[in-house]
């Protein structure tokens, strides 16, 4: 599906939300024109999706199927934040540098509140614990209610059960709910083989951006919500967001590929496998440096800036230039191939 | 593509957005699905769409595209109203009962505020033109800032370019923006005849929600912008409203294919068709009051209770219940066949 | 205090808050200037005017001072409607139609949904019922969640303890929330001799804007709270809109004084008294055609245009032209006179 | 007024806004209370304002006044900056720390963001100069829209003209707007003797927060805004958010009296003086470290705890235990008097 390795295209490692459609979801997208169905979601295939992610989580959960991470992420936060309310996140996190104020839209009006972390970019429990009690009654301050961590994170790093359980203890004692943006969530299971119930709401998470669209979808990510009591809420905002699809069929249909035969997992499995090969091949370049190693699809290196022009002057295709000198960021995705990755090693290799 | 024709299953005429996708559109994504692209609408695609839109429509115009109507509706007017302003309406129209309040949203809370008009559901340009001086420069109330028409209207009535010439003069005298809804813009273009710009800009319209979602697309609509001073800010908001899809090619594809050759007009077409046909077999059943006819490709009837709950439960599938007693919307589409309409009235002639 | 009776000044009537403010409470704002306090309402004189209000209302009630009657509305409505919630009210109220759209602002983004009534502006118990019902449970549409009755009406009406009970049953039955404008609250209650609690919280009532500003207070309205569950979410949004004021003190002092000796009743019962006698004695007059008797302390009366213009032209002041051709509407207040009574009722007769 | 020196009540040096009001104002209040007057601003005494902020600021400006200073802001802010927008400002600004999320309410979900700063909490240009560049252009970020600086700082810190200028050079150059939170405006210009004019719209600002209330005022702020584009809007904005006082001319009484002879600067003078004081006395005694000296009515020293402790127990009245181990903030006012200044400075050797 990708040309990327023909003769003339360079390897695309800017995002995982460049390459296209794995097969088997634009498959799934024809299977599902069949007829007529009732709209906004009163479609079998819908409910198939929520009895998969049932099943997936090992719960009862409520789905909410959205086009965007954006508005997964920013609805599942209006849900558990008044407008008077702190969101505690990452400073690096998608929702402070990517979404223009989606948060503060959808929620009225809250804010985003900085946490420390590490250098992946994961929070650190003991500075959320601070931060947890931040204004606490006082009428003059916004009040913590959310924590948003993301796995995995901006920086490629994937968070450990251990520690999740440790932020939920935090979200726990503090009376916070926990949201986790999992845009690449199925890049961290497959990266950690954990089960997808014991990094999310055995841990505490409340509710999770299951995320579909860089992992192969078209364009589709699930709101799964754990506190069912929100369900009614979350489909007003959905609605009144202009988030509810109305051939809804066409969404399921993505997400029901998505998981049928675990088709996410196999494509976050080739992704992973392809940045670790991406990783090896830079480690044997001499002057390369692994600033942050590849956890799961994502790596970033520092190059002498000349390689780097080189490298986008000859169409080689990734983001520089915003995590400080030399500093590059790789992603691969489900439709990233080997010949790929060994392209853009020799590409390096050849520009040092 | 649809089946409503086969033994099994009753004709569906419950709304347009209940039929499936044109295989043109189908197939478009099949070909987009081809490489890495940049993405959020920095691709060949998306550039392409624009052009086809400027030649559409005879003039440059910026172009936003989204997956819902509510989002484009809700977009285009968040543009052009203040907080404290208000939007001039139908008190029937899609944003008034169909967004669950999404224009007040988007807009931080501005009103709508209904104006009177004709039994099928157009504003009449004198009670509007009263309602533009409303509160005029009274600090104490909403400021008139936008009108909405929605073109075909709710009711399925066409506006003539006269009867839209009337209401833009109406908005330039009193200083407002005009705003259409174009979920059926299709339909009311095949059924006039009229020049794409001869019923929007040309009469004074300042942004289009140009509908493809129900005419054949999956879910595409298109934010088209006339006054094109509001395209940076309707960027933002777009992106903040998480309408900014990431793979905005498959959105792009899906407008693309609507456009090439005028499918959407051919779509448009035959659903009007297929209408005309409804409205023409359901006359010549005795008892059956036709209500509003078939502008474009939506009709209302009145039936006798009785007979509504037959067809009900044979399996007929339409709205009921909301226009009054006995009174029956039928929609068709790009998909309803000639047989669906034949087995309609076959039913209802044997209900009475 | 007011100089309207004397030889250059015609009377006032134009609205109850164009009167200057009550001798006592003047005296009690150089009362409280007195040495140091917390600021932000933890002082004495708040925590007493909390005592006086519980007295009052013969219950605990939590008790937040505002600086506007439109703070109060909006406030007490934003803390029971969700953004996607309706507040049901007269088409004519004052949050309707003289606030600017602060409810929806407060609300972020909620709807007024109008509610027919009587020719007083009252809602109609049965109507009200229709609406509570009114998208019931539909993504699609705006969900009532709040009933707001103003007592007195705009229209100057005074809603009995029956009416009161049965719009509070009706918003039981649906699961809203009841509020009151009590704006003219005192008015309501020297007009009726109800006992406050009766026509609040033991009618339904959930939150009452308690206003003193018409009647004698400077600038001071109390946000009575009596679902106690809310007082949290209530301190923090009053601070956000700044509506926390630092010197509390100087708006608590206004309310100590107004509640002191029943100022409030007898500054209502004599602004009543005053609207009695201006509609007795205008109904003396030949020509004038009252409109809307003077249930507390307003009335509207309908005279030939050409009285009006020679009233205004001479300098009394009231507002027309908004209800309707010849209509007038006159309000009394704590400081008019008899003798302000007496000089429009002559004015009026020399006019026509 | 203050009896914060007579034998049994101790100094209070917690805020300026826990005094109480001067004698001149208070005054003003019931000459004010002198017949009937149209409302809402319509009164001479709110023209007067006016004409005097104009002779003041030596320019035409727009006057809004509002009865707490977190209303001033967040309706200054919310007039420049869209909801994508971003207000550049300190971490420790006011509007950051102290108003529960005005700003973000107001500005329909606008951000702070935190630019560095000197010692004493005054914004660095150069910092300054490159936040203001921060996501330009780029739809996923927020879009810098607004730069708010504190005359004097919370920290009590003095920006000179040069400073002043600098930032608004930057402002100009990046085509951002300028606030200036003058809660203490006025213990600026006495500190400083610059001229009004010379510190605001010349050094760049567009508008002003100029406060009255922790200077002596009852309950009043002024928004003087010098962009007279956007003084429709600010109107709508101040009704809208509840901040339009019906009883007008009492708010106007007070800010006429605090500029009638210049008596805001003859409080702002004393207050000044009487920190320069408090400072003297204080560096007098051993132990005692001067943190942040006293430019203007504030400063903030280290103390071992148990001097703090002791002298909290005895009943001085200031906060600690927000600014680092031992630091406490101390601010003088209009009323605070030399015994209560040297009662201080005893009570500090005495705990020492």
């Amino acid at each position: 599906m990708s040309d990327s390795s023909s003769a003339s295209v360079r390897p695309y490692l800017a995002s995982d939300n460049g390459v296209g459609v794995s097969p088997q979801i634009l498959a799934a997208l024809s299977a599902a024109n069949h007829g007529a169905m009732y709209s906004y979601g009163a479609d079998e295939i819908s409910a198939r999706v929520e009895r998969r992610l049932a099943a997936l989580f090992e719960r009862e959960v409520a789905v909410f199927l959205v086009s965007t991470g954006t508005a997964a992420n920013a609805l599942s936060l209006a849900a558990f934040t008044p407008p008077w309310g702190a969101v505690l996140c990452h400073a690096d996190s998608h929702i402070e540098k990517d979404e223009c104020g989606a948060v503060e839209f959808f929620a009225a009006g809250a804010r985003l509140v900085h946490v420390a972390g590490d250098a992946g970019g994961r929070l650190d429990p003991e500075a959320l614990a601070v931060a947890a009690q931040m204004n606490k009654g006082d009428v003059h301050g916004v009040q913590p209610a959310c924590v948003s961590v993301t796995q995995i994170s901006e920086f490629g790093a994937l968070y450990s059960p251990d520690h999740l359980n440790a932020i939920g203890a935090v979200c726990r004692a503090a009376g916070l709910k926990l949201h986790m943006d999992g845009a690449r969530f199925a890049n961290a299971v497959a990266a950690s083989g954990a089960r997808p119930a014991d990094i999310t709401w055995k841990a505490g998470v409340d509710v999770l951006s299951f995320g579909a669209t860089k992992n192969g979808a078209m364009g589709v990510e699930a709101v799964v919500l754990f506190d069912l009591d929100k369900a009614q809420e979350l489909a007003f905002r959905r609605k009144r967001a202009g988030h509810l699809s109305s051939k809804m069929r066409f969404l399921a249909a993505q997400m029901d590929a998505y998981l049928e035969g675990d088709l996410w997992l196999a494509n976050a499995r080739h992704a992973n496998a392809m940045a670790a090969r991406l990783e090896a091949g830079l480690r044997a370049v001499a002057g390369v440096e692994v600033v942050q190693p590849a956890e799961a699809n994502m790596l970033f290196v520092r190059l002498p800036q000349t390689a780097i022009d080189t490298l986008l002057a000859q169409g080689f295709r990734f983001y520089a230039d915003r995590w400080g000198a030399g500093v590059i960021r790789l992603v691969t995705a489900f439709a990233t191939t080997g010949e790929d990755v060994d392209a853009f090693v020799a590409g390096v290799r050849a520009a040092m």
